[in-house]
C-alpha cells in the first residue's frame, strides 16, 4: 500500500481551499469578538475521564483513546470542544457573572457522521455561562446567525426545538437507559409504528404525548398546535413560551420549529436550534442550552453554570460560501542589483503579494496569478502590468 | 483524581493569551503570504508509516498511536508538519516548478522536548519545494525573520549551520545506527572527551575533523579556520561558500556559526539555522534543507524535490514578544427598546466590540475592559465615556 494514501475521511486541504477557510476562521472569530466573545484554546488531548464526563455514550463512542507514556492513564483526541469551554469556564475562569468564550481548532472522530463527512471537523463555536435567560438563548443565536452571513452564506433558515418537550413526557417514567435510546431514536427518525411499540406500556397521557410531537414540526402554528395536543407541564410551557419569544426576534430569517428533535450530543437541557441554507442539504451548525455540563467539573466550586452555545465546522461552512475572488500577485526578478530587495520588502509591507523568480526558475512561478511584474527602467524599481503569455 | 487536571505538560490557552497568539498566527501568514507562500492545512491523524516514513527515529519516539476502527491499522497523531507538507508537494500538488507553501496547526509529542515545554506545539512554518540553489535558502531565511519581525520580536540573532559538514567528514566510514547517534549526541552536547574516545579508530582526517567541530563556533572568523582545520572536500567547501554567501545577506541580523550543530529531526540535509532572541534561552525557530524527505513518497513519480523550510512553535514565540496592548469595548443595555439592535449591530459593522449586559447581571460583564457605554439619549442611542466605577 502507498505511503501517501491517507485513512478514509481523512483528507488534506489543498491552498485555494485552505485560503478560504482561513479568511472565514478570521472573519467568524472577529463577529464573536466583536460580540465580546474571549477566545480560548483548550488542548487537543486530555485525560479520558475529562473530555467525557457528564456528556454521554455518544460522545464516548467517537472518541480516539490513547495512552500517556508519562503517566500511563488513559487519554482522549477531542472529538467536541464544547465540553472542554465548560471546564475552562467552570475551573480556570471561576468568574462569578456572565462569561463569553469562542474556540476554533480540529476534532476528531472515530467514525464520519455523514455518509461522505470528514473525520476530523475544523470546529468553531462559541459559548455563553452564567445566564440562564432566553436573553442569552437569543444572544448565541444571533451570534451564529451573524456569523454565516459575515461567511456570505445566504438563505438561512432556522430550525428552533426544546429538550424540555421530550423530558417532560418523559418525566417520572422509569427506563433503562438503553430503552431511553430507543425512543429519543424512533423521535428523531420520526418512525411513529416503532414509537408506537416502544410505549405501549408507557402513562396513556405521554404516550400520546410523544405520538403526537413526531407530526408537530412545521411553520409557527405548530406551537399553538402544541398547546392543544400535549397537555403542556410547566416546564414544556417555559419551553413553548422560549421558543414563541425567540422565533418573534429573529427577524428576516424563516424559522420552523420540530418539537421532537433531537440531534447531536446528549448534554442540551433547554432551547435548541439549527441553521440550514439552500445550498446545503444538512445543518450548518446546531446549538442550545446545556446547563449540566459544567456542574460535573464544578461540583467543589458550586459552580453549576447555566450555559448556551453553538458549533459549526469551518470544513462544511466553506462548501456552502461563495468562491474568494482569486487574488493577484507581482512577479520580482531575483538578483542582487541594489534598492530590489528594498522594493520588494516595501511592496510586501502595503499588502501585496511579491513572488520573487529564483534563478533558474523564472518560468516556473505561474501557480500564482501574476498580473503584474517588478522591473528596473531606468534605475527605478517600477511595478507594470505582466507581459502577454506569462500571466496564468 | 479530579476530573478537570490536565495531563502533565498539557495546558489550556487564556483569553489574553489565545488573543495574542491568534493576532501572531494572522500576522505571520500574512508575512508569508506576502512571498508567495499558500497555506495547506494537513490532518492531523495520518497512517502511521505515512508520518514516519523517511523522518529518522527521534521523531517516531515522539509520535502518539492509536488504532484506526475503520480499518484496523496504526494511526500517528501528528508530531512535526514538515514531512506532510513535503508528502503534499511530492503527490497532491505535483507541479514542475517551485512550490510555496505554509501552514499553522497543533503537533502533539509523546514528550516534552525541555524540562517546562508543553507537548502540543502550535506548529507554524514554511516550506519551499523544487529549488537546491541557496537562493532558496536565502529567501526562506529572511522569511523565518521577516515573521519573527512581524511578532515585534527583537534582538534577533541567526545560527547558522550545515548537515553536509559532519557527513562530509564521516563520509566513508562504515558505522551501525547507534554508534552514529552516539557520535551525533557527542557532537551536540559539544563533548571532546566522548568524542575521541568514540572516534579512535576513524581515519585520522575524519578524527582530526570531528574533534576540530566542537571548537568551531562563533563568528565568521569560524569559516576561515574551518578551511585551515577541516582539509575540506567539495562538498564542505560548497557547505562553507554557502555559509558566506547566506551571512553577508542578513543585513543587520548577528550572526554566528555552529558547525557541529545537528539539533533537531535527522530529515535535515543542507544549511541549516536557528534563529534566538535576547528575551528567550532557546531557540525561537529552527529551519533548514531536506532534500531527501519528499523522495520516499515520490520515487514513483520521480519527484526527489530539494526542500527548504522552517517552523516554529507560536505557544513559544508569544511569549518572547511584547505584550499586546488592552482592547477595549463598550458596554449596551439589553432592551427591547427601538433602534438599540441596529445601533449595536452599526457599531459592530465598525470593528468595536458591544458587550450586552443581559438582564440581571448588569454589573458582571466588566470581564472586558469596557470604557464606553451605549445610552439613549433622547431617542437616540449614542456612545459615551463609560461612568467612574464601572470601568474595569
Amino acid at each position: 500500500m502507498s505511503a501517501w494514501l491517507l485513512p478514509d475521511h481523512i483528507a488534506d486541504v489543498l491552498p485555494s481551499e485552505a485560503r478560504h477557510i482561513e479568511e472565514l476562521r478570521r472573519l467568524l472569530l472577529d463577529t464573536a469578538r466583536s460580540y465580546g466573545y474571549e477566545l480560548v484554546i483548550p488542548p487537543m488531548i486530555e485525560h479520558l475521564e475529562s473530555l467525557l464526563t457528564g456528556t454521554g455514550e455518544a460522545l464516548g463512542l467517537q472518541t480516539f483513546k490513547l495512552v500517556d507514556q508519562l503517566s500511563g492513564r488513559s487519554l482522549g483526541l477531542r472529538a467536541d470542544t464544547t465540553p472542554q469551554v465548560a471546564r475552562i469556564d467552570a475551573h480556570l475562569l471561576g468568574r462569578k457573572g456572565i462569561t463569553r468564550l469562542a474556540y476554533c481548532g480540529p476534532v476528531l472522530h472515530v467514525r464520519p457522521e455523514r455518509a461522505h463527512g470528514t473525520r476530523e471537523p475544523l470546529q468553531l463555536g462559541a459559548e455563553l455561562y452564567g445566564h440562564a435567560g432566553r436573553e442569552a438563548d437569543l444572544e448565541i443565536l444571533s451570534l451564529a446567525l451573524d456569523c454565516l452571513r459575515a461567511a456570505s452564506v445566504d438563505n438561512l433558515s432556522v430550525d428552533l426545538a426544546d429538550a424540555r418537550i421530550v423530558k417532560s413526557l418523559l418525566a417520572g417514567i422509569p427506563l433503562e437507559e438503553a430503552a431511553l435510546h430507543d425512543v429519543h431514536a424512533a423521535l428523531a427518525a420520526k418512525d411513529e409504528s416503532e414509537l408506537a411499540q416502544l410505549t405501549r406500556d408507557f402513562p396513556p397521557s405521554a404516550r400520546k404525548g410523544l405520538l403526537a410531537l413526531v407530526q408537530l414540526y412545521g411553520d409557527e402554528n405548530i406551537l399553538a398546535e402544541a398547546q392543544k395536543r400535549l397537555e403542556p407541564s410547566e416546564a414544556m410551557q417555559a419551553a413553548l413560551s422560549d421558543l414563541k419569544w425567540l422565533a418573534a426576534r429573529l427577524e428576516g430569517v424563516k424559522t420552523t420549529f420540530d418539537l421532537a428533535d433531537l440531534r447531536g450530543y446528549a448534554y442540551y437541557s433547554g432551547t435548541r436550534f439549527s441553521v440550514f441554507s439552500q445550498s446545503a442539504g444538512d445543518a450548518l451548525l446546531r446549538g442550545g442550552r446545556y446547563d449540566g455540563v459544567g456542574a460535573v467539573f464544578g461540583h467543589k466550586l458550586d459552580r453549576d453554570r447555566p450555559a448556551v452555545g453553538f458549533s459549526m465546522d469551518l470544513k462544511q461552512i466553506v462548501r456552502a460560501a461563495p468562491t474568494l475572488a482569486l487574488k493577484t500577485a507581482i512577479r520580482a526578478p531575483w538578483s542582487d542589483a541594489p534598492g530590489l530587495r528594498a522594493a520588494v520588502a516595501s511592496l510586501r509591507g502595503r499588502g501585496e503579494t511579491v513572488v520573487c523568480a529564483l534563478p533558474g526558475d523564472e518560468s516556473e512561478i505561474d501557480e500564482f496569478h501574476c498580473d503584474r511584474e517588478l522591473k528596473e527602467v531606468a534605475g527605478q524599481w517600477v511595478v507594470q502590468a505582466a507581459e502577454e503569455g506569462r500571466t496564468s
